[in-house]
């Protein structure tokens, strides 16, 4: 029998959230129920919810970084059992048979990946995403949350560390390697101590040096100022990975020749606009690469929770009410957070 | 004592290719006099010669596709003798010491490399290249040419096989790998058959099907023109490796959007104009990669030799007299060159 549970949505792109119920299914076979503790606020609930990001389905409840306590299972379900911390990510299901899907790679089903939010479940209904107290999920689509992560410093990993992960493990981050992470955000901040857990030479290129102790205390060992016009200049050749984490235009060349022989630079903020860049010079002598990534698949994102486990990684959040979302984004929006808020899901 | 060799040099940019001689030394403990054959002429050439890729030293004598025989060695040789078939690419020498000297890299020496032509060498005079009939260079700067390889079909192999060569190699192309080669002009003759010779699945993307009988001979397995936008569509998702020969801007996003998962449009061609490309969509969620390749390092390149020769590849060539070289350049811009033109030097 569906069921209400309380929730937070927006009925349009410029009204601020409010409190309702939306509906959620008994688990199926292969399902779990998850009472949801927290969920993150990542930029991107921003600029859908918003309609930046395209068509929305209004109302709409976000909420991709979800951490929580399994309460019920499906008959079939083996990986979790009730009383489970777990999580949920970016999407929910996908077709788990094509190439993709059976390479990890879920999140680029070649069927459909199913989006947390804003989307159509198998079921035909919207789907709803973290802001709410309940999300029911395929078990193979759930994360296993390890217990040394402190579930509120979890949320943000299903969004935030993964999206870093992904391209640092693919590119080799490790000893001997050096890593510059623009941007010290929500994304920047795991960047910064994922790459460092990794045992790379890790250097932060921010706007300013407004943030340069945090960066230092994330792990840098390094920190730039790219208002700074010397810094592309004395950071010439340097760079294996640049993961870049802003949604600005980026100034592709001038990061390109920062970059070492064989070195990336890799879009994982998203500017909307055209970027451009020149063959001519660096990106062609360097053989270097522009990549863009974005979060990673099941495996990668357990195997993401699970490193940052060992290594003591827990997203830097500050913790507010159900009350203080619409105010929060415009926060987030201004840069004003320190690093990510997440939403203590018991104020609801 | 220096001494005079026939040579072809342009006096100015528009100016017309005239007989002269140039100075040589005699070689050094550690170089060797290569009695020029043959000379294949690149595209970069003319742009060089043109003044179309910034300011150039006249009178040029330009030439980095250098194939001969070995006419005398200084004391200190021992990688050749006197009677070797021997070849010359892009460079001439480098400082041989820093990290991408030491890493086979001496094309992006943290010092200098030296250019073939149109640079100055250590002796402070300025460099000359093949379309001459002798050249000085250090053994270790020269490449053995395989028995195999018809001395004039080798020529070009010191540019247009490298260049395709050292991405091909980098990005994994072999058997179960998906490859384009976009242009099938000098370099993508060369990039066909290199692939096709390492075992991946061929496909050639050029403005039209005129010449697909060609691309099938090289050993092409797919054919398909750029100019139907079909080809767009029925091609996403499709390719491991794009190689992009052509020196146009190309639409970035509508090449990319035929990578597959992970996979990498490589720029080989030059367009000297700003390339641009979207993040959203495609690249970011293939995780793909945009990068440039040019030449290789010296034991990359004669990596490339033994294997053409082992797979019995060759550039296909017309074989002009020295009297040709200005009509010649006209016809490669036009493309009209059926692939590569080649100078037989005896004819200077």
């Amino acid at each position: 029998m569906p069921y209400e549970v309380k929730a937070l949505e927006m009925r349009s792109a410029k009204a601020p959230y409010e409190r309702t119920t939306i509906t959620r299914r008994d688990p199926g076979p292969d399902e779990i129920v998850i009472d949801i503790k927290f969920a993150g606020i990542c930029h991107s609930d921003i600029h859908t919810a918003r309609g930046e990001w395209g068509k929305v389905d209004y109302p709409i409840t976000p909420g991709h970084e979800i951490a929580g306590i399994v309460s019920a299972v499906g008959e079939g379900v083996t990986k979790f059992k009730v009383g489970d911390r777990a999580g949920v990510g970016c999407f929910v299901d996908s077709c788990g048979v094509c190439k993709n899907c059976r390479n990890g790679e879920e999140n680029a089903c070649k069927d459909r990946t199913i989006w947390t939010y804003n989307d159509t479940g198998r079921d035909g209904l919207p789907t709803a995403g973290g802001y709410s107290e309940k999300i029911v999920v395929r078990e193979g689509y759930a994360l296993h949350i390890p217990e040394s992560i402190p579930l509120d410093q979890a949320a943000p990993l299903l969004c935030a560390g993964i999206t870093p992960y992904s391209p640092l493990v693919r590119y080799g981050a490790g000893p001997g390697k050096k890593v510059a992470i623009v941007g010290l955000g929500g994304l920047g901040h795991m960047g910064v101590q994922l790459a460092h857990a990794m045992g790379a030479e890790v250097t932060v290129l921010s706007r300013s040096l407004r943030k340069k102790a945090d960066g230092l205390e994330l792990g840098a060992d390094h920190y730039y100022a790219t208002e700074d016009p010397e810094t592309f200049k004395n950071l010439r050749d340097t760079f294996d990975i640049i993961i870049s984490t802003v949604s600005d235009d980026l100034d592709v060349d001038a990061y390109v020749k920062m970059l070492d022989m064989g070195g990336v630079l890799c879009f994982i903020g998203m500017p909307p606009g055209a970027q451009s860049f020149h063959l001519g010079g660096h990106l062609a002598g360097a053989h270097a690469s522009i990549s863009g990534s974005n979060i990673g698949g099941i495996q990668a994102t357990q195997d993401m929770l699970d490193f940052c486990a060992e290594h003591g990684i827990g997203a830097k959040i500050e913790l507010i009410n159900a009350d203080e979302v619409t105010d929060a984004y415009d926060k987030v929006v201004a840069g004003k957070v320190h690093f990510r808020y997440v939403i203590d899901i018991s104020t609801l």
